[in-house]
């Protein structure tokens, strides 16, 4: 444990980065190519307007995962760097590694991969579900591991997608089901293999500030604003993609009043937890995806919106501390309440629309499900509709079943990997510390009281 | 005033919101459907462009009013949580209301509601006014006096926009008389009633510290950004909307230049304050709103502008501290010399602009008003255009007139419910302290010297 | 050196700009309009377009020019509001001076200028040099002196970017050599001529603090995202506009990657520092600019990013410590190191890139490289593709030559000007320190142990 920090192995985090990024290089220099640029000036047009109509969309999605993520994960005071820079950095490797995955499984065609935006998109998506694994095993990980922990969940990710959307057919435009329940039990079999049976004490550097609360508050509402761009963006264009922005939008804004109803009913002294709206406004956002584009009435998406936040913020009050005492299980930042349990209901809740919808509209618009193909060029055509409610809803079923099952044994096995020594975990006591990452530039010059320990120092006098 | 926090009653905001949330469920399973999807290739097409043209727009304007208002609430030091939270609470609420209460009073066929992002998107304008409004009383009034505030503002907000552009058909197309001056008024109104004639003395916690300035400035920033969109997202598309974006640019870019003028001009040792920067920037915004669509030269938008900062800043300098002692009227974030005086001074603008438009065109272009009317769908067709220039400036005043009158008197009834006794109004001495509403982590934990110095202490040991 | 503040002369940065906006609204009265509005439909139809394709873009640049580079320079620590307000009125005032030499230059047509959204456009692109050019002097020069140089700045800038572009007909769509080179070296330029053979100790201000560093990598990171929008907003819309998106997400994904593994190599300790991280995210971004739409294959933009943020890291390591000794230059924020050599390097591979575009492409398709003039309007038509591979890289080069030689020079001879005893250089003590110019509230209040008590401390030794 106590290791000190000058025998941390610090060649180990460029040597792997610098290895892949040349592979990468040579990868991209054999088989990647962009499309060839069109004579037409109709393909010109049409090319024209994809860029303008999936573009918005792309950069809202970045804000998201390079900003907002960033700045929710800078709850931890003194962690705020690692938080934001390996947030990018995994971003950016686990996009390029799933890009060369992707090229390597769907697009290889006569030697060449075409590149262009969609594909970028779907592997920021792949990328996704890193980051929200890391959420499980924050500050007590380090860089070498969760690069370790990105290469392993991508192929993992990509063919659980595959089995998922592809062979089984279950619609999930929002990636509830392939992304938000994938990662989250990979991330907790990760944290389960790689601290086992130790319960970790309250580190001294755990607590957040007012200031690093702030932040993370921040990164709360920047994710919030822009969710609706992530659930929408690979939904049909017209009605589809209309009715799931105006879903994602009413299940958000119910989660936002429910977790303030929520929160103050659970507090002893009825105050507010900033950890619940951190987490809680944003978990109707999770569990709105697998349905945003189905034919449901508005209602259903105010409702599983209250739902999945009085569900998210019950876990962090209930079950997060039952699984710290009972699995001696680690979440750092509570992925299993905003992650797990919202897209759990959301699963749930798609099963209940494919069986409702099919009623309202038998006969009559036999279609309407196929519609919902969200990455509809990977949906075998036809089989939503052909199969049947009953049949589509079991796939739904099967759907989240895979997701879990296939997770958590992926992770388990992840996470054992990072265990390797030649892996270094940092020693307990700079965990949740930067400074073993980070030149930090005033540890030398100001070791006087700073500012805010001035604002400490006011509120004990009042 | 020495009310202990522990006799501060706690369960009322849950019960009021989680009533609420119930409430929404039930009318939203009533009456609240989607549009059926559309069976024509050519309807989908509509659909997909509707979205392409709106949604960047409607983003816009979501980032403004969670992130870039919220951060400039949070100028209180001690208060940063409640600025973003509250903002963000009363976003959602007020939009749900003001989503029931349109449905009810406009959009109500055959016993259902049809809800789209347009809908959305006037509902979201009805909750800026609230979002306004409690800048007069920030960090002085409960949670559950805001959402009461909330309760009675929005219905208000209705009745007097109906007036306003249905009836008097005046043309507003940026909300500067109907949500500016109408909130700013009605906040005013708000705090003279509920605090009466007692002079809020300089309370400790209300002195912006450097770095709650700098998130406020951040915020500021945000907005002037993205104020463009506000402006312009009503417009009719073309021209119209083209020069709606114009000169909003340009009055914008006029305000932040004319306010340090005036800024450093006003203070006695030239320096720049940053209240006035805050706000100051914004002024032109306001005042541009009701005439960025109208057939006028580019160099009124920046007179506009100019005269608003000047405006702005000479009311932050002199008009407020006048009104606290002479009326004792307390504005706690300015909001008279943001969106009052310069919405007043747009108003005048719009009078001034529809006489000397009708004069340059007469004859030629009758029709010149007519595409200025933003809330189309609400301006009786040809209107604008056939009451003739004197006709429409005289409705121009009059509805500047409604606007004022409508909203003080409403504020003032609205000011004296909030008195009741059982909307707990938090003690002088807990005022802009979010201690009262929050869980604090550190408060308890860590009343040492804090992060940077005890990391010194840390890195000394080693 | 000692001069203390009281002398400090405020009145002239008031006079200055009141002037100044005062002339720009004479100019704009006189000269300019907006277009008539379109009679047709189609017309309308076709504006309409021309919003929605291009105005998401020039808000993204908004937001990065506003938001993101006023947080970049907020790294220095006392020196926040500075670096943010300095930053958005070097803006304003840049854009509105570039517009009006812009009008007179290019636009005069009949007596009047016909503003709209690509003038605004192309106008704020011109600001851009000033923000850079400002990060060699950041700190050290007053708001008046910043004033003066952006006043400069600007018409060499428009005659440059004529010069390279109109006449020498180089291609450099995302302003590499035009913007990010020419205003490196003008900064240095500058910054010599200003502070000459004084090597300036360390300023104890000058250290960034945790918090400062933190909210610098914020706007590094919305940089990052909206970098896109920046390269591809001028290009052709169809294939040159997607492919100019892709490389630079490209260019910019292999950078943040490759940074990591620079700056950890490079460091004694393995540890990451927060300057290289700040910047050489950024290069992959300079470096393609020049080439984002040129038919190259995706790994040269790969390559191209790795590169620039080698040789950004390597700049910030060595050759910044060899000026600061050898020529005794001071660059504050290493504009050097992130503008002047990734932009090289990026103008070195747009050489390469011509001549091997022409191998590959003999014959078949001689017009590929035409579409790459995304400012189309100012390419003389067909000269790209006339002059055949070898005049183009000659002249991509001359442009490169012309680029540095009129900004190096042209900066020095400013910064000769801004010695004028009459623009007031802050004295070394109050360098770094923004109570110079803001009003900061808790001078006053709080005379304890921090940042605001040392202020305090000062004002009383006064």
């Amino acid at each position: 444990m106590a290791v000190p920090p000058s025998t941390y192995p610090r060649r180990l985090l460029p040597l792997f980065l610098g290895l892949f990024q040349g592979a990468l290089l040579l990868f991209f220099a054999l088989f990647v190519t962009y499309d060839e640029p069109s004579a037409q000036v109709e393909d010109t047009n049409l090319v024209a307007n994809q860029v303008y109509s999936t573009f918005p969309f792309f950069q809202d999605i970045q804000v998201m995962l390079v900003v907002g993520l960033g700045l929710l994960l800078t709850f931890l005071p003194h962690y705020g760097f690692s938080a934001l820079t390996h947030n990018f950095l995994l971003l950016n490797f686990s996009m390029q590694w799933a890009l060369v995955l992707q090229g390597l499984l769907q697009h290889f065609h006569h030697g060449q991969i075409h590149l262009d935006l969609h594909k970028l998109l779907i592997s920021e998506f792949a990328a996704v579900t890193v980051l929200i694994s890391v959420g499980a095993i924050l500050g007590r990980a380090s860089p070498c591991q969760l690069l370790v922990m990105a290469t392993c969940e991508i192929p993992i990710y990509l063919a659980s997608e595959w089995v998922i959307v592809t062979c089984l057919g279950v619609l999930d435009v929002g990636g509830t089901i392939t992304i938000h329940i994938f990662s989250c039990y990979f991330g907790l079999g990760v944290s389960k293999a790689l601290f086992r049976a130790t319960q970790q004490p309250l580190h001294p550097k755990e607590t957040p500030t007012p200031s690093s609360d702030l932040m993370s508050l921040v990164g709360t509402l920047i994710l919030w604003v822009f969710w609706p761009s992530f659930v929408a963006v690979l939904c049909q264009p017209g009605d589809a993609q209309h009715r799931a922005i105006l879903n994602t939008l009413l299940a958000m804004s119910a989660s936002a009043i429910t977790t303030v109803v929520a929160s103050s009913l659970l507090e002893r002294d009825g105050k507010l937890s900033l950890g619940h709206l951190q987490n809680g406004s944003l978990a109707g956002g999770v569990a709105i995806g697998v349905v945003a584009d189905m034919a449901m009435p508005p209602v259903a998406a105010l409702a599983l919106g209250s739902l999945s936040a009085v569900v998210c913020v019950l876990g962090f009050r209930f079950l997060t501390p039952l699984l710290g005492r009972k699995l001696k299980l680690l979440d750092q930042c509570g992925i299993h309440n905003l992650h797990g349990l919202p897209g759990i209901l959301g699963a749930a809740a798609s099963v209940l629309a494919v069986l409702l919808a099919s009623k309202d509209t038998s006969g009559s618009q036999p279609s309407q499900l196929s519609p919902a193909g969200g990455n509809a060029s990977e949906v075998v055509e036809g089989q939503g509709g052909d199969r049947g409610a009953g049949g589509q809803a079991l796939c739904q079923a099967a759907g989240l079943a895979v997701a879990i099952g296939a997770s958590l044994l992926a992770g388990l096995l992840t996470g054992a990997t990072l265990r390797l020594p030649c892996l270094a975990r940092p020693p307990e006591r700079l965990c949740f510390d930067e400074s073993l990452y980070f030149k930090i530039h005033d540890q030398a010059e100001s070791p006087g009281p700073d500012r805010s320990a001035e604002e400490g120092a006011l509120a004990l006098k009042e």
